[in-house]
């Protein structure tokens, strides 16, 4: 699947919201409540700059995900960047998530951040576990029963960095 | 030094930024823009329910500290609390910081919240390092240069939690 990565519209929000809308519900894999409604999640995802939101789209112009970034702390932390990433799960396996990545390092990089920072990754998720990994973040810990899962109840929750 | 822990009114603000902004303007244990303003540091800091903030006052009444606590997380994680703590600094060592820990510790176990999680210790505030882990608080991480501190640099910026 050919991907492209660029900066999102608001004219991108009606096609972002119904998965971004279903991962949310699910409360598998992201520290969002449940029942956020789609203005919330709107403002959540859509920030103003610093903060840097992108879509992927795929050869038919789709938009089968999405990634955010923006600094993760403020004064003499805010060199480390977040970043949050949703695929639709109909296009999931795809290298979606990975193409998204792999912007986000080059964005950030260009910034001039110094590291990357994901403040909450459930350890069930291991897809995404593996996907970081491999794009050379690293575990730095887990807390203990940190996340509420649906189905597993209390599992750890990764806190992953990676050096820019 | 007798002190009593009281949940903040907007009538202590006054005698909080005084030691408040000498902390920040410094820039070496916290990570808020060294040039925040008074507005955006009230607004950081005096937050609305579920948040939490409290002044700690000595015999005299006069206000010699200040924490705030409130969910680190949101969704499935949202049952670990986040909290911060001023102290003034021409007060400091005579137990006000260790007060209002063991206070910020007993109202989040009784709100309900089952960690406490500190994002951002830097680790040459070595006084707040062992004050924590005294009141049982455990260095999870260091994030590699993570904090620039004005004096020496980039140095290590620790994830600190204790479970309640």
């Amino acid at each position: 699947m050919s991907i492209t990565i660029r900066t999102a519209t608001d004219s991108d929000w009606p096609a972002v919201w119904p998965f971004m809308r279903d991962i949310i519900r699910a409360g598998e894999t992201y520290t969002y409540d449940r029942d956020l409604d789609e203005g919330q999640a709107r403002s959540t995802w859509f920030l103003p700059p610093p903060a840097h939101t992108v879509v992927a789209v795929d050869a038919s112009g789709a938009v089968v995900g999405t990634a955010k970034t923006n600094p993760n702390h403020m004064g003499g932390a805010s060199h480390i960047a977040s970043a949050s990433f949703m695929v639709d799960a109909a296009r999931a396996g795809r290298g979606v998530g990975r193409a998204l990545g792999e912007y986000v390092i080059e964005w950030a990089r260009a910034e001039g951040y110094r590291a990357i920072q994901f403040n909450a990754v459930v350890e069930t998720n291991t897809r995404a576990v593996r996907l970081w990994r491999s794009l050379g973040f690293e575990i730095m810990t887990t807390l203990p029963e940190g996340f509420r899962h649906p189905e597993h109840g209390y599992v750890g929750l990764h806190i992953m960095y990676r050096r820019l």
